[in-house]
């Protein structure tokens, strides 16, 4: 399993009039948990669109357990648990400061031709440095 | 089955360097189409939080079929398909201007009061706007 | 002078933990605002984009005078008070449903081709739709 | 003059189909510039409000002098230059992460309480923490 972890603090932007952290801002805190993984294996997100292959999101679930707060550290743990094939599948837990289960989700991406949009395999330099962990 | 169509334009602020409508700005265009719906049905989500009750979100699922683009108007479809107990279940479709299916999706929210902070059961003045169409 | 209204319904997502409609949305706004102007004077700001001619902002300034609330209906009317040369200013008015003034603001932007990415003079198509105006 | 220095990463939410950090982003990275600052002097913006004083923004203006990309680093400088009265000044200046200047603005931002909502003159907790480096 491969997995890592990423502090987010929650900004009064990201807050709602209940008080809550803005259900609609976990997808791009699960975007940035993403990232940070792939950074972590070597291969940014970055240089992989500069290669030529896009990662569009075809699925998103979220479970939302408790309320994160203004100010809140949250820490998104995302993790890669099967070899990718012409998909990839990222899941996530986020804690807050209290290691309390804030949400748990997960989105499944496909890897994508820049030129042609079309659907490929996942690219050879992705695959063997997520191989060699799992 | 209850269900309503409100209209949406993405804005630059949506688009992603992709050139598509950002993943994560989907919940919150379910927010406007279960807010809208809420408010056709009689009672609007305003009224209903000035009542004591609020709505946290307790899951999202998304499934994303097409991209939309800069400038597309885009239709969200809210449904409710059931009879709402301590949970409602809103569906949405999202189609743009040319009818295509751009995802589905499913919210599922609790009502919790306000004070307490404790779920409660589906208020009786929305149990009522909602049971005489279902 | 040329201008124009449009309504923008405030959401939850737009909402922070004071209740206020955050102040950082606004700039969000007044993009939808210069939009529906241009497509009114006829030449959506889509249509420019794909004939070559981007239009990055240079400057934002707002001075915010009164809240805005969770469900308020706020107009933002745009203005365009000068013939535009290699830039363009928008001015804007956010008034809510009561025709409180919410905050006014201006934007300065450029014209830039989209090879290039250098400053060019305005476009003969937007600034013969302007000049008829003023 | 009190100063402190802010990283944030620019994520794909960030980004918009010009391929740079949409301009409507940046006075949420200010709000973070400010936050980290205020911090930084031993009164974080989170104790401030639950002493019952609240900050709304008076006034934003933001100069753009270069685009932020994708995953840039960008570096939020934020300054107090003059000690607050009823109203407090914050300065930034933006870099990125080849330390040119990508933006600078200013926003001042009023003092108010939180029960009556009347504008009230700057705490002494948090004009003594100012005044003393000033």
């Amino acid at each position: 399993m491969i997995s890592n972890k990423t502090e987010i603090r929650i900004t009064y932007a990201d807050t709602d009039k209940m008080g809550y952290c803005y259900y609609g801002n976990y997808p791009r805190f699960y975007e940035i948990g993403r990232t940070e993984l792939m950074r972590k294996l070597g291969l940014s997100y970055k240089e992989l669109e500069e290669s030529g292959i896009m990662m569009p999101v075809l699925s998103l679930n979220i479970k939302y357990i408790k309320p994160a707060f203004y100010d809140d550290i949250i820490v998104v743990e995302t993790f890669i648990k099967e070899i990718p094939t012409s998909r990839i599948v990222f899941e996530y837990e986020v804690r807050n400061q209290y290691s309390d289960l804030i949400n748990k989700g997960e989105t499944v991406l496909a890897f994508v031709d820049d030129k042609s949009r079309k659907v490929v395999r996942v690219p050879d330099i992705l695959f063997d440095k997520i191989s060699k962990h799992l």
